[in-house]
């Protein structure tokens, strides 16, 4: 840990030699090509000092780069000065695609090193194409660098794994294990081999404490005709674990088996979702066996909620919401005293979430901004940048809890005191946006990406824009975001049904002056019959007052003032009974109408 | 023509016995897979009887059934009666695809039966992975059965080609020759097959009469190293055409040569379009020849307007509008004394835009549906269905005009007399939408299936759908219906580029009450630069007032009613200078701005 980021390149670069390849493609995942992982698999963090969730380092024998997304644009290059490791904003017109970067540093007969465990099957094969075929280059699957040159490497997770209650599952294991069954003889095949952490927690309805926030077990799942298989550190599993396990006919085998097994496994054909599983272990499969490629139909069954599920999600917004009052309550009395910081109201905020029951700890790492410090997409204050929060500007605060019934995700961005127009008008272009969404009717089959663009439309009318999702799912008690639908500019071919559970975030960033974001979660409800078919409509399920003090009334039109109002009004209903007499008082004044 | 349609199907019948095939398929296309097609590969019509552009017919041993579109639900069902042809409503959840029909219908081992020419490339390959690999149903590629059993069948089109001049198509043939020279050499390949009829047009700056409203001529054309090869039947060449096709440097040949010339080419590598390449003539190419597939570069070459195409657009637009503005107030007076009718009307809008410069005929056939023949989305009166119009409810009339500099594509929905309250609150709904698209600031990069939703989120608050696009793109003194770009709910992965002419028409059909749509035509326009870029807008450049008597203004935002009044205060200051006084003071009235 004593070494400089440009020692640990160096030693990259020698052991590149040793493998005989001319750059090392480092992504930011695990085996399970999990979007957040733990801290033994944090290499990229570790070879680059970049401490983003997400972001690719490629190092070559003279350069070395990052490629990370604009949320990160401000933070990566910060922490990259002096790395000697350039930046690659993603999704701008200049930027290279890492493959056209590689192609334009190597030559033809050189190889490109990667560890086969962290690229999915699907990337390694595009990767192939872009680079084999067009330049000549070889994609070569190297051992894990990281067990020669990180020394002081953190262990593997060994937390104890849990079971997740089937009053707050509302389907058992083997209920849907059954299904899962069905789903294979469907797809015409034998086995399904799942390696995505939320799927595998979500079927067998068991949780963990492995990663960060995101309460998974690293494991895999093999669940077909020969039975079902689950590959797990033995330590994590407890003799209450155990014992439910063998009740549902669930075998266990070390982790570390998998590919062994998969090796030898004696089924004529196995579903594999090739963009979910790494290439090493897709690779290990029997070559006897016909793979069927295809998405896991656990995506689709586990974003799916069913009514136990839904009446926990709405549990959780409910206690979520009283203690997100408390919070802004207590805020809006603390930054006047400008004794309070990013760190402190963040800990204040986990405090007020820890006294509710069933909590569980964070969905992710609060993201508190003051001021400019908003405008970091994905701002975590550190002791170095941590500042004093003064009743004058913006701070957004984007929050979320695991709760035993639901997890959550919640932006505000709340006026701490007097606003520039700007500020203001801002605010109000983002509220459009998100009301426009929260209010869109839509027939059944429409696709995220189609309705990406209401949430969109009044900022890109002043030539405003924002580079993340507008929507991403939510999980059960698991990942903060799942897939498989999403709300988006690119296009996604997943389809919006009943009970999926998805957030609704338009913002808008200025590096330098502010951020705002305003994000409610919406579970997809039936809108009734009509025209052509049945239509679809969001409710929105997070419970927490939208600061009105940023809005300009006359930018809004009726209808959205109603939205606003109506909003308000279910807040205050929904919350106050679970409110003492100030917190009420306190919450009636921010439900208050808005009028234009 | 003296045969039944029962009599003809039987005889297809027959011939399929004799090919060994137990269900074949008639699509409405040519082999340039034209959307419009000249009298002699009017199949689809002949064999079922249904005149609508879009269909597709299938015969089996004891079945035969027409799949088609939304817009011809109403108009297919009325036409099939007692044909023994069952109606297959497209894109409806219980409609079976006709792959699905077949699989369902026939069983393995045996063939259905196509006619090469009249599929693209694409869409056989996907037929077969269907039915052969799922199925073990063969696709067996036949002579086209027409030759035998329609024996009263039209010739092929015979009319003389001609030269569209560069004062209106603003860059020379061989300008257009020499960037699709580098574009085949930025492919890697070395010649180009253009079999699209519109792209064959466009390249060569010449136009037709084969195709009914769609200036284009049947031709095929070749370019690459090996130069430029025209197949075109010899009486077309005129001989000033002809003396400029040697001028440019394409040599001509026999329609009839195609294939014999593809099978011995005698170059490396040919690039084609496999959508839009019908596949017999695909099949014939060399074998020595390597195929390499990509969309046709001409596509997107032809979309992007240069600047004279523009300014010819403009004037056309302005002429079209005074000719609309001299209909619009004739009809006002006319429809009281109840003696115009669907058929009349169209008369008399065509007698208006023939008397323009430059006017070259109609870009289709004019939908001029009064009532409820509104709600048919691609009415056409004919004798029999003619009705009169009366001082109340809507007429919906979908005109266009081809003009030497520009093709227009209108639909204006009138109100005649009173309306009811649920045909205002409809009117209105559509017209929100149209505006909201008419609004749209987007960054480059784009996609029409991003925008489509703000057409429909009015009336989709409703449960009111409409299953026909949004926009298509629009050619220049070409076809009216033109790619690569569209503005639908379906994916299409083609951004929205400066230059590029859309049309913006959202609409609403109830079935025996009324049907409304509101049509401009927009161009992309640039909106400046912004945040993460530049933005584009677009412009309406169709000068038309929009019916203001079916509006309820309070279901209008403050913004709506001020695009209302600006785009009516541009279409009076453009249109009046052309105008005389009586049509001005009429143009007035329309263009009254309206209050909430």
């Amino acid at each position: 840990m004593s070494q400089t980021i440009k020692q640990r390149i160096a030693a990259l670069r020698s052991l590149m030699e040793k493998e005989n390849v001319t750059a090392f493609i480092i992504p930011s995942t695990d085996p399970h090509l999990s979007e957040y992982v733990a801290p033994h698999w944090m290499s990229r963090e570790w070879i680059s000092g970049f401490t983003g969730s997400a972001g690719t380092v490629v190092v070559t024998r003279e350069e070395a780069g990052l490629w990370t997304d604009s949320r990160y644009f401000l933070q990566a290059a910060a922490q990259l000065e002096g790395s000697g490791i350039d930046l690659y904003k993603e999704m701008l017109p200049e930027t290279p695609s890492i493959p056209a970067f590689l192609k334009s540093r190597l030559k033809a007969g050189e190889a490109v090193g990667i560890d086969g465990k962290m690229f999915s099957a699907v990337q390694v094969k595009q990767l192939k194409a872009e680079l084999e075929q067009g330049a000549q280059i070889a994609v070569k699957s190297c051992a894990d660098p990281m067990e020669v040159l990180w020394t002081d490497r953190p262990p593997m997770p060994s937390d104890p794994a849990f079971i997740h209650e089937l009053k707050y599952a509302g389907k058992s294991c083997a209920e849907k294990l059954a299904t899962l069954q069905g789903e294979i003889a469907k797809a015409g095949a034998e086995a399904l081999l799942l390696s995505a952490l939320d799927e595998i927690a979500w079927t067998l309805n068991i949780r963990g404490n492995d990663v960060h926030c995101n309460p998974v077990v690293i494991s895999y799942l093999l669940v077909g005709k020969a039975g079902v298989h689950y590959f797990i550190q033995p330590e994590k599993v407890t003799d209450v674990v155990s014992a439910y396990l063998k009740e549902n006919g669930v075998q266990t085998h070390d982790y570390s088996e998998i590919e062994a097994f998969l090796h030898s496994l004696n089924v004529q054909s196995i579903l594999i979702d090739p963009a979910k599983t790494n290439y090493a272990i897709y690779s290990a499969i029997a070559p006897t066996c016909r793979i069927q490629e295809g998405a896991s139909p656990v995506a689709l069954l586990k974003a799916i909620r069913n009514e136990q599920e839904i009446a926990g999600l709405r549990a959780a917004m409910q206690r979520d919401g009283v203690a997100l009052v408390k919070f802004l309550k207590w805020l809006e009395a603390a930054v006047p005293t400008e004794q309070e910081t990013e760190i402190s109201i963040d800990k204040k905020l986990h405090a007020f979430r820890a006294a509710q029951p069933l909590y569980m700890g964070e969905s992710f790492d609060t993201i508190a901004g003051y001021k400019e410090h908003g405008a970091i997409v994905h701002y975590e204050a550190t002791p170095e940048t941590d500042v004093t929060l003064k009743p004058k500007g913006f701070v957004l605060i984007d929050s979320g809890a695991q709760y035993l019934d639901g997890t959550t995700d919640i932006t505000r961005t709340i006026a701490l005191g007097p606003l520039t127009e700007e500020e203001k008008v801002d605010y109000t272009l983002i509220l459009k946006g998100h009301i426009a969404l929260a209010m869109a009717v839509f027939p059944e089959g429409t696709r995220g990406a189609q309705l990406d663009v209401l949430a969109r439309m009044p900022i890109w009318q002043h030539r405003m824009n924002y580079l993340h999702g507008t929507g991403h799912g939510v999980g059960h008690f698991l990942n903060v975001h799942e897939g498989p639908q999403s709300i988006r500019m690119n296009e996604n071919p997943v389809t919006l049904h009943v009970g999926m559970l998805t957030s609704n975030e338009p913002g808008v960033y200025k590096a330098g002056s502010h951020g705002i974001r305003t994000e409610n979660l919406v579970l997809t409800v039936p809108a009734g019959e009509g025209l052509f078919g049945n239509y679809l409509k969001f409710e929105t399920v997070t419970l927490c007052p939208i600061c009105t003090k940023g809005i300009i009334p006359d930018m809004l039109t009726k209808d959205e003032i109603d939205w606003l109002n109506q909003y308000h009004r279910t807040v205050y209903e929904k919350l106050s009974p679970d409110l003492d007499e100030d917190e009420k008082a306190w919450l009636k004044e921010a439900c208050k109408a808005i009028i234009s």
